[in-house]
């Protein structure tokens, strides 16, 4: 059994109070919010307290509140020689007060209030000071997940990088395409598929297997008919630098 | 029924032509390609020819060839009054030679060889001459798509730049996380759950409120951090642009 406290609720807490409240050998201890949180099934019978001196006994301490907080907050806290871990990507180990043992439980995943998520198959990140902290981690991630692994901050902080690139801004590419398409009344709809196999063929091929179109084939035409199209949009540097470094890339092979 | 040739048999065609071949009401006459095909269990017992004057009678002969050879492919054809559609997202209707009647079958996905598609997602977008024609290539769509389309063919050239953004470029995305993380050696494994979440979140939120991530709530901290790890390498004009595409586009809101 591994009895642990979340401290905060944000939208990577809450994730994971939903998914440790469904494993058999984690006791979800107490919620610590500053503010009231929004009551649900899956937390009614949790304890919560809104008052730091009241946070409950636990063996790991999960802080889920925003990155520039973290260090503050760990200092703030009113016990010590526990457990703590925070839940970012881009935060080191080291930011958290050494006050407490310090760990990372990060979930590799992106994380929206209205979409649930399979937790089985999301990569937990976890870092911890010594090895019994880090089975101790390793033990809980195995509760919620199928993939568990031990990153270092420095190799975290990349995969941080590289996650904003395959997520938040490919959402952004997804948003473009929805521009484009909005500004002639053509269905977003019917670019969700060709999303996600997109997405699907990463599955099976590498990314550079799974490359296409008129950049990659230097198809000039089709590239001067699209920057027309384009006109003097803002995507339209979007589409030059990617065309351009697409065309490097893969010219080179030729 | 409908009497079908292909006439190239490039990645397109030859993905139409599995899928097609499985449907009852389709009778696939011929394949001609300039050059010869690998046999394989689907095309063994369709005729096969590479001698363009020896094109059997089909109902609509389906080209799929490169973009820029479409017209004068078109305009070689040794016979006139038929259906002919190609199968190009970029390329406008009237590229066909006006000899025969002219349509577009355009299935609006990306194929790689190695990778099988169900064809039953697969938005068709369809356009045709007269509405003859047009209900022809419907029935056609229908028999292995559950979507098929009337696009016009401006509105397909609106649809292939979307189309490039949201597979060509988030693919090249891809490439850019797994660089990232090659060079410390962190597997690109880790970023599979998360790409593939990323993808199926848009089934049901629209990419605004998907969107999340340093640069839309401008945290300055964390930008400040992948800058510095990014360094000076090509792929810090990807992260300067997007992340000042999405400070403004949600800076704005704020």
């Amino acid at each position: 059994m591994v009895d642990v406290v979340f401290l905060g609720f944000g939208n990577v807490n809450s994730h994971l109070v939903k998914a440790m409240s469904k494993a058999n050998t984690v006791v979800i201890k107490q919620i610590f919010n500053r503010n009231a949180i929004q009551q649900n099934s899956v937390i009614e019978n949790i304890p919560f307290t809104d008052d730091i001196s009241k946070v409950a006994a636990a063996d790991i301490y999960i802080i889920g509140i925003p990155d520039d907080a973290i260090t503050e907050f760990s200092i703030a806290l009113k016990f010590q020689d526990k457990l703590t871990v925070h839940t970012s990507g881009g935060v080191a180990l080291d930011a958290l007060s050494s006050k407490n043992r310090r760990g990372v439980f990060y979930p590799l995943q992106t994380f929206s209030k209205k979409h649930d998520v399979n937790f089985k198959a999301i990569p937990i990140c976890i870092e911890a000071e010594n090895s019994k902290d880090l089975a101790l981690l390793k033990q809980l991630g195995n509760t919620i997940s199928n993939t568990v692994v031990e990153i270092s901050s420095e190799k975290r902080a990349k995969l941080h990088l590289a996650a904003v690139f395959v997520n938040n801004f490919t959402n952004h590419l997804y948003e473009i395409g929805n521009e484009i398409l909005n500004e002639d009344d053509v269905s977003f709809e019917l670019l969700k598929p060709l999303i996600i196999e997109t997405a699907s063929k990463i599955e099976k091929l590498s990314p550079e297997e799974a490359q296409t179109g008129p950049a990659k084939r230097n198809d000039s035409k089709t590239i001067e008919k699209h920057l027309h199209l384009l006109g003097d949009s803002k995507n339209r540097n979007f589409y030059e630098l990617f065309t351009e470094a697409l065309k490097q890339k893969y010219g080179k092979k030729l």
